[in-house]
């Protein structure tokens, strides 16, 4: 028993969430949940199967990336979901993966559109895509500065993390979080459906225009605004 | 027990079936079921899970969109529902999805040409897709105008509901509907398969073209027609 | 007890084997068998859903499609199966599918073309696609004369059924056959997947051409030749 | 019993992993399996479905392709994995198959390019894709051929069947390969996703970039160089 056991069964069953909604092949994503009181979170342990993964297996870190508890080392990637934990802390929950659509709009470096409703459902903006990164921040620490990417982004683009809850890492793959770890795997499947989407539309006709902003903004408000009618009270 | 227990139970298993058939991300869709003899129509609440969904949970309105029975919040899409079944007394069913190739059309504004008889067996015109909506009316009762808005193109372009048993509402996603719940469903999965058919066949030679009036008309009337030949007496 | 009871279940397998193969949406396909001893065959009854499907709705006809057998009305496609049946006589079993990707290419009215050894493996040509019928032929007896357009157009361009089992009618859908009901079913299953391939191809690169005719020739005789290694002996 | 028993299980369960991992229609595969020190490999019979398929089946052969236990005729493909283990002494698996987009991507006879980290967490280099084979080749000794041009393409490219373990046959189909028949099947899959996802790209931004050569090296690396974090010690 240990302090973290409620936190590791949060990410152990948003890693299989991911799994179990296709959005990874074999190894290719990982999961985090936060716990905010005790300032730590716990990720997937790097290259372990789905198939044999156990909530015990999860790795506990701080928000510098220390391990704290678990005897396997944390994926590859957890330096990222620290950073952004570091810096946003609202964040409960953060997902990567490699999934097709999204991870083949970040191959091209290009925003996705925001073309319909079902995007303007969950986001007013395109998903942003980061550009490339510098050599010496590759060739540094790398997976440390693929976070700082992400938030320089942001802050350039004056968008709000709990408003836009998902990225694409350019050249690499996406990134999604949220309040908690359920909700960043929510958006991770939410972002595949729009990458899908608006592939297709863009491949039915070349010249798609945006969406309208008076649209965009009632499907937003509709479901975030203060007046929200969407969902259960 | 409730008088509309039969017709809760029918949109029940509407809501049900287009999860199953894969029209569904999470809670993106909701089907109603409608009984002419009492005027009312079942829907899904908004936002909930079909993991958890129940006949029970279904609330009841009338055609002006006043709830009836039913302790949630009907579907954010309800006053669409609402206007179709008041001026199309022939609808039993209604259902919204955001398939993924119906809705990337929808995106594109573009309408579904006809171009083989998977179509021509359900609609002998192209799929029908909505202009953008003017902003008054997005910023005013959105929902209720959706349907006008479908109301509209069909008179505009002198459709028949009852021939034509979807459309596209542009930039948004398709609505279908049917003498019954399980016809709308029905029509739901047929709109994907002509959606997704035509936009491969367009990719394949951009410059396809509508195939011929009398195929449209064979193929429609060997199943509509008054002497169709199709299914059985 | 009938002296068709062996038939109907061979016909009622292969039409429960194109559901399960992912061939077909709902009721848009239909698969026979033929007893060429007794010089008829068996054929799926009209739009009767596969989950309600029995060996025993098997409706039984004669080659000019007359029914021998069987209280339901048969495919509404059963003149075309019973016109190749007449003509081709080594045909065992006739397929008809609504396929997604073989469907998207018959609405192009353009053969499938041989870029690859999986489409050389059954056979050497390209898929070929019939032109648009002539109106009178439409208006006339529509089936008869969808299954006299294939075999015309498999004598105009010296085609033999037994070396091309597979032909996309235009603006329709492919049809496929061979020695049993169960090649048959392989078939559409082949040509689905050759379609698919295709496809991608050309996506991928417009000015893709054809593979060269000797290794054509080798994968198919390798399979097909009089020295075949393929499978066993 | 027999001394290859053991072989022979590594052999089937890697033929069946292609199967459920969805890499191949009915038998358009094949997996094999080497034992270094009694220089011999197990491999697939030809043509025997996958639902019938049982251990005792697989052949086993030498290096050179002769036969040295099995009842059965072996894969047709068998030629060329001998060559490929013959000349290439770390490779303990070998896996054929006809997955769709890794085949449509060798129909058009391109190599896929290395569009992002999937791509590079695996190899440096766009997947090679051979030149059409000559026509003698083609005539002659055919499977010992096409593993001689997979060979002859690893040396003009001064490539290492070590650090690229996968390779596109011109106008056929993918191999790969690895240090065990397990690793094999896994480099297929990947194969296939790397081929779906730069086709994805390929279609959003025909005019698409190679991802920078610091970033290749940096998630190369990561998996594979002396300072290898990835997975776990």
């Amino acid at each position: 028993m240990s302090k973290y056991d409620e936190l590791k069964k949060k990410a152990y069953e948003a890693n299989m969430r991911i799994d179990e909604l296709g959005l990874v092949l074999f190894t290719f994503g990982n999961a985090s949940a936060a716990d905010r009181d005790q300032a730590v979170f716990a990720i997937k342990p790097s290259g372990v199967s789905y198939d044999v993964l156990k909530p015990q297996d999860m790795v506990v870190l701080d928000f510098d990336g220390n391990i704290l508890e678990g005897d396997k080392r944390p994926s590859s990637d957890t330096k990222t979901h620290a950073v952004l934990y570091k810096h946003w802390p609202e964040t409960g929950g953060i997902v990567h993966t490699h999934s097709t659509y999204a991870t083949a709009w970040a191959q091209t470096l290009r925003d996705i559109p925001i073309l319909g409703t079902t995007h303007a459902d969950h986001l007013t903006v395109d998903v942003p895509c980061t550009p490339p990164m510098a050599d010496e921040m590759i060739r540094g620490d790398y997976e440390y500065q693929t976070g700082m990417q992400i938030l320089n982004l942001f802050e350039e683009r004056k968008l709000s993390c709990k408003e836009v809850e998902m990225v694409l890492v350019g050249s690499h793959a996406p990134f999604t979080w949220g309040k908690s770890a359920e909700k960043a795997v929510y958006n991770s499947a939410v972002l595949e459906q729009l990458a899908e989407m608006a592939y297709i539309s863009l491949q039915i006709e070349p010249s798609v225009f945006r969406m309208k902003q008076t649209l965009i903004t009632k499907h937003y408000d509709r479901k975030h605004g203060k007046d929200a009618y969407y969902g259960q009270k």
